[in-house]
Parts: C-alpha cells; structure tokens; sequence
C-alpha cells in the first residue's frame, strides 16, 4: 500500500495492522534507543514515520542511514489520531537498499531554484518537485479523461512536418547524420497539431490531440520553451461560443478533480504562495468566465497606458504579455476570455466575421501568466480562407489538402490550443516555466 | 446524443423521441417519395439510417445529397428492433451544411491501401480507418487509465535529447534555420524516454512515459516507422519477473476493455480477418503468458532452420524477425516473453546475470508481428555498469548523471518500452503500420 492509498483509506487502516512500505528517506534522526526515519514512497508529498526502537538500532546500523537512501521497512502501523501524522510505523524489519554517497546535491539546507535547474534528474528530490510532478500528472489525466467522457477521439499529429510554422523562422529543422533531406524534402518539428487535427474533426467531429510541440525560441524568459506539451481540441459543427464554453469546461473540471484528489499536494503548494494560491484556483472554479471583445479591452486599457512599456494603447495592436496580465490580473481580477481580435494579428485560417476588421479568435488570459489558450473558430468558406492566404502571400501548394478540407464536406470547425506547462504553472502558482516540465529545452542548453 | 451512445444506451431509447444528429453522409439512394441517408457522425463505425418521406425530398433537395456531406438531421427514432440496425430516424428537418466536390476521393467503391496512403486527411472516412482510429484511441486511453489506476506517474521525457542512441547513427539531429547549434551543441530526437524514467522512478517509483520517439530508419518495413509512440513504464523495486507480470497485466486489461467497450469496430475489423482476429486475441486473454529463456529458444528453433532465411541458429544469435514470428506463430501459438538474452546482443544497462553471459532482458513476441514489448531489470551496481560502459567503448561523461543514479539511493529498477503502432496493429490485426497512425512518416516521404 502507498502512503497516499493509507492517507485516503484511513478508515480502512486498523491499529498494529502488519505494513511494509519502500521508500526513500527525508531525514533520519534520534539516539540509540529510539530513531525516527521519515521516508517518502513517491505517491504523494507526505511522508510515513518509521520509529525504530532499541537494538533493533544496532541491528540495522540506522545512525549510517542518509537523507536519499531506499529502504525497506516492514512493521505494525500505530495510528496517531491526534498528531499531525494520522499514523506512524514500529518497524520491526528495515533493509538499507542503497545508501546515499555524500556529494548527494539534495540536502535538508535551502536550495535554490537556479541550482536544482542543474541538476533536472534529482530535484524531484524536493517536496517542491514532488509536488509540481504530482499536479502535472493529476492535471494531465484528467484531461485525457475529461475528452474520453466527452467522446473526443485522440489523434497523433505529426511531430514531424513539412509545415514551417507560417514562415516565423521560429521553427527547428529535422534532418539525419548527412544532412542530405532524409525525408526528400525540409522537414520541421512541429509548432502545432491543429491543421491536422481539422482533418480528423471533419470526420470524426470531435478530436484533440496532447503532444510535444516546438519552437526556435532564442528568448529566455520565465513562460517560454523549446520544447512543450500542447493540448489541442478541434470539434466539427462548432463555432467560437461553443469552443470557449468548452475551453471554460475542461479547464474548470480539470482544476476542481485535481484539487479535491491531491489535498497534500495543493495544501503544501498554497502555503508556499502564502495562501493565496487555493483561494485563486477556487474563485475561479466558482465563477462564470468573462468574455470581453478586443475592442472593449483596448479602451479599458487606454487610462492606464502610462504603466506599460508599450504605451501605445490603439486598435490594432497586438496585446503585450504586459497588458494581458494587468488585464486579468487588475481589470478582470480572474480569467478572461478575450474575442474577436484584428485579423492583421491573427493567422489566416481564423473565421473573417462580417465587419471585414476582425477574426473569430479568442485568447483566454489567467492572471500571473497571461496567455494560457489561444483558439478560433476556423474559415470555413473556401474563397475567404484562399483569399487569406493570397492576401498574406502564404504558398497555396503546400497548403492544398488543407484547403481542400473545405470542398469535402466541411462544417464550421473550431478549436484551441493549451500550453500544457502552463496550466501546471497556474495550478501550482510556480513562476518559472522550467520548473514544471521534468527536463526543460532552452536555447543553448540540454541538460541530460 | 452520439450514434455510439444510442446503441449503448439503447433501453433507455423510446420510440417517436425527437433527436438531432449531425454527421457525414455514407450513401444516399431512394426516389422522389422516399430517401434512404445513411449518415455516420464519427462516434462509431456505424451508421444511422435517416429516412426522408415525401414531399420533405423535393423541399431539401435530397437527390443532389452527395457521399461524404456534412448534414445535420433533426426527427423521430423510429426503433427496429427486428431489423440489423436497431433504430433509423424519420427526418422533419434536415440542414446540408457543406456538399462534397465531385472529385472526392473516398467513393462506394473499393479503394486500395497504397492509394489511401497518398491521402492520409482523407483516409478516415472510411470504414476501415474509422474502425482502427477508433480502436487507437480506445487502447491510448486505456494505457493512461491502467497506470493511473496503479498509480504510476506519468513523466514527460524530453524529445530533444543530447543522447546519441547509443551510437547507432540511426538517429535524427535536430537544429535551427542557421544550423549553428542553437542548443549549444548536437541535438537529437529521443530514440527512448527510458534514462530519463529511470531517474524518476528513483523517487517516484512507478512511472511511465507515452510519447513520440524517432528512428532514422532507411528500411521501408511494414513494422517501421521514423515516427511513433512509446509506452515506457520503470518501476524502482522491481525485477524482471515483476516487470513481466506488469506488462503480461497492462496488455490484458487494455486489450480486454477495449474489446468489450468496442464490440461494433471489432466485429467489423474481425470480419475482415476472416474472424481470425477476436479468437486470437481472447485466446491470449484467457492464458497465462508464456515465459521461456533464450537459449531454450534456441534449440526449440534449429530442428527448423532450413525455414528460415537466416539458418545459422546457435547461442549469441540475435533472433531475425522471422525467428520471432516462428516462435509466436508457430510453436507458442500465442504471445511468449524470452527472457535471459546474450549480453553482448542487449544494450549497456542491463542487469548482467550470475552466469556471466546473460542480461536480466525480455522481449515480448506476438503472432503476426514479433516484437512487441522490449525490456529488462537494469543493472543497479555502479561498478558492474561502468565497466560494461567501458567493454563497449560508451563515453562516460554524457552519461555521467545516469551513473549517478547509482549512487544516490537506487534501488533496482525494472522497465519496457512497447511500440503503440504495434499494439494497434495487433489488436486491429491491420499489417502495415503506416496504416495505424493518422500521418506516418518514414525515409524520403511527408505527407501533409
């Protein structure tokens, strides 16, 4: 049994019932007589207490034992109703597995984030790591499941593409050892699954996709990586309505199940973000999500133009990472949704609403981060979307099967994509994107 | 309510209720007084039948209803329980939202593979992929679920990697537009999560990754691809009988459920193999997997070595493809794991048994394809790693964090890697891989 089943079935759990628990451990202190092993088993951030009483100290050399090392313990569960720990172990058997060597990094003494970067195999090693991993996977589930109830099918988009990324440059190249076009062509890793996944919306109506994506990024900042997970819905007969109140859905769904099943976890995050973490996540979860149009959001943001760097607050703009965040951070004070965007910054295959100015696009913003979704609701008028593409100077050739999706029996189709580390950044209130992916790419750098 | 939920929830279906369904045509015939319009709406490999009555033809323009249109119907169920299809619609309303061009190329007529292979945005609206699509879905989320129910964590292992593949240059680089090293020195796709799992699981225990991994694979196989998904669970405290049983338990239950959850798409795809299919797969449901060590495989294959391509059978071979599928095929009749291969066939990080020639591996081979699954117990003692490390001439500073592990509380650790495609292909027995994933990529060839 895991810590975490014992700490979820602590009804079921009878006082000197037999246990055995493998672990590593967090620290080992005490005398002689009596030692306290606490050990963590990688289920959940909370730990078990082993007590070790009397010879049984000498027998298995437990003053030896150090932080890190993997044990075995078998004893009687003693349950602690009224201390912190509901119930600790008398172990009566404990097998040092493999002793630490002492240049172990991860040590009881404060280390920084900067430091654990370096050292991406061990630092979930850490409660923080623990914990952010615990979340991750809490939040990637469920969003499988969330789809699968929903009769969403699960699509793999390539990875590997002809597809340069709309021409950003911002694209990384796939070739092998001699550099001479394995694939007869130049080939991409991709920035997204969407022009596939519309393929497979028309026809299967409602697909996602949850993948690796990619981008040439050369800036170091706290919200961007090289490489990332992104999770990408497209549903056949929807329109932009319909894929924001999904988007609000999922997210909502996906939040609320992974706190209520992961209260270690969340708890310890919250206290590390003095408390304001849950109570974020919950006002959130109780609220309707605001919509508000790109217009709107210009005049709102127009009186505070001093405040940005870029003060040039106009119809037209492309919206900063700045005023995202005071928008959802000030303004809305929560998560917004913000639609119908000017089509000249957004891309070509974004539904052309009727007054000829804007696209049927919406961007959902989270205070502390800014962008968390990007979607649209997708041309689907062969004319409009080709003259799009005219208008852009965007190659037709490449683009043909794309285009022709549109001749075969098309519907209105929309969808959005979620930066998947994003969303552990906001559900965990951690600041820096690297710190929620086990082995973050950065440009000019691979560690392990 | 989708076409796949009514025919399971069909006691709950009341004859005369009003539904709406919106989908793809399938086939369209009848006259003027009445129309018979199969529609399919992506949820299932079958179909509902809406019947369009009288003058209703004329007003919706029916005849001019064209195979592949996307429609939205609205009318009666009109229950059948006597007839093949338990329910057909009687239309009151119907909407053609986008007809199909003439030159769409998914026709009643019979298709080839390799043709469909050239349109792969278009292949699934028929029968055949739907079904296999369908079923892939099915056994993705099914994988997720076994693991999560078991508590495994699942850990996103970087697709960019400094790790050459073990050298076996058959690796694809990856770079920016300039080609100057944007991650500061050579970088390559992911042949395998597996280093990387093996350090989480050292402190999480039970993990796994499902993820796309590359081959620069020059053979145009039906089993390979350049792209495809890997399912890589690593346990900490586990040897190689326990992985076994681990991968013996997950396939089961994946194949179990999504055999029970899909009897539609797998009776279809069952018909196609001539019924061979559905009995083939219980067989191994209802079995218990059957070990055998490498060198018994051996001799149970030379009294047939004038079959094979390769005769030359003797200990330290490394068993060919047609050696896999012989023994599967032929002599188990069923899924078998070898176990105990010769090191020097196996890769570096295997455990190395007391007798000195064998590694703690197994292969899991099935009939019709071969391998299926590739694992071991890893070898957890610093010394006996590096040395083998130093046999094979592997550089030891790029694997220096992995040696690590070693050191810093490792306790041992059994993992696999199955190939998703081959999975599909077994359970679907489709026998071209590029035929169980939405866009394959392989040596000189991108399609979309």
């Amino acid at each position: 049994m895991t810590i975490k089943t014992m700490l979820k079935k602590i009804n079921t759990l009878t006082d000197l019932q037999e246990i055995t628990v493998e672990g590593w451990v967090i620290s080992n202190r005490g005398n002689d007589k009596i030692r306290f092993i606490t050990i963590n088993d990688g289920s959940s951030v909370s730990n078990l207490q082993v007590v070790i009483k009397g010879d049984l100290n000498n027998q298995f050399n437990t003053d030896k034992i150090l932080m890190g090392a993997s044990l075995k313990v078998s004893g009687q569960l003693h349950l602690t109703p009224e201390a912190k720990q509901p119930f600790e172990l008398n172990a009566s058997n404990l097998v040092l597995i493999n002793n630490v060597a002492e240049d172990f990094p991860i040590q009881k003494k404060e280390t920084t984030l900067d430091f654990l970067r370096e050292i991406p195999h061990l630092r979930h090693r850490t409660n923080l790591f623990r914990a952010v991993m615990i979340i991750r996977n809490s939040l990637l589930f469920e969003v499988h499941k969330y789809f699968q109830e929903h009769e969403f099918l699960n699509v793999a988009a390539p990875i590997i593409t002809s597809n340069d990324g709309e021409g950003a440059g911002e694209t990384l190249l796939v070739d092998d050892e001699s550099k001479d076009y394995f694939f007869k062509q130049k080939a991409f890793l991709g920035v997204t699954g969407q022009l596939h996944a519309e393929s497979y919306a028309a026809g299967f109506k409602k697909v996602y996709t949850f993948a690796p994506t990619f981008r040439a990024e050369n800036s170091h900042t706290s919200r961007h990586l090289a490489e990332f997970w992104m999770i990408e819905p497209e549903v056949a007969f929807y329109r932009l309505n319909n894929i924001i109140d999904l988007a609000d859905d999922l997210l909502k769904n996906a939040i609320r199940n992974t706190i209520n099943n992961h209260p270690d976890e969340m708890a310890f995050l919250d206290n590390l973000q003095n408390n304001e973490l849950l109570p974020t996540l919950n006002k959130f979860l109780d609220k309707k999500l605001t919509v508000i149009e790109y217009k709107d959001v210009v005049e709102k943001l127009k009186p505070f133009a001093e405040q940005f760097e870029e003060k040039d607050i106009h119809f037209g703009m492309d919206l900063a990472s700045e005023h995202e965040k005071f928008l959802s951070d000030k303004i809305v004070n929560g998560p917004v949704a913000v639609i119908n965007y000017p089509k000249d910054i957004k891309a070509f295959y974004m539904y052309q609403n009727e007054d000829n100015q804007t696209v049927a696009a919406f961007d959902l913003l989270v205070p502390g981060i800014g962008e968390l979704i990007g979607g649209s609701q997708r041309e689907e008028r062969y004319d409009k979307l080709l003259q799009r593409m005219n208008e852009l100077k965007i190659p037709q050739e490449p683009l043909k099967w794309y285009l022709d999706l549109r001749r075969f029996g098309y519907a209105p189709s929309s969808g959005f994509g979620i930066g998947f580390e994003r969303l552990v950044m906001y559900v965990t209130g951690v600041s820096n994107i690297r710190d929620v992916i086990p082995f973050p790419r950065v440009a000019g750098s691979i560690k392990m």
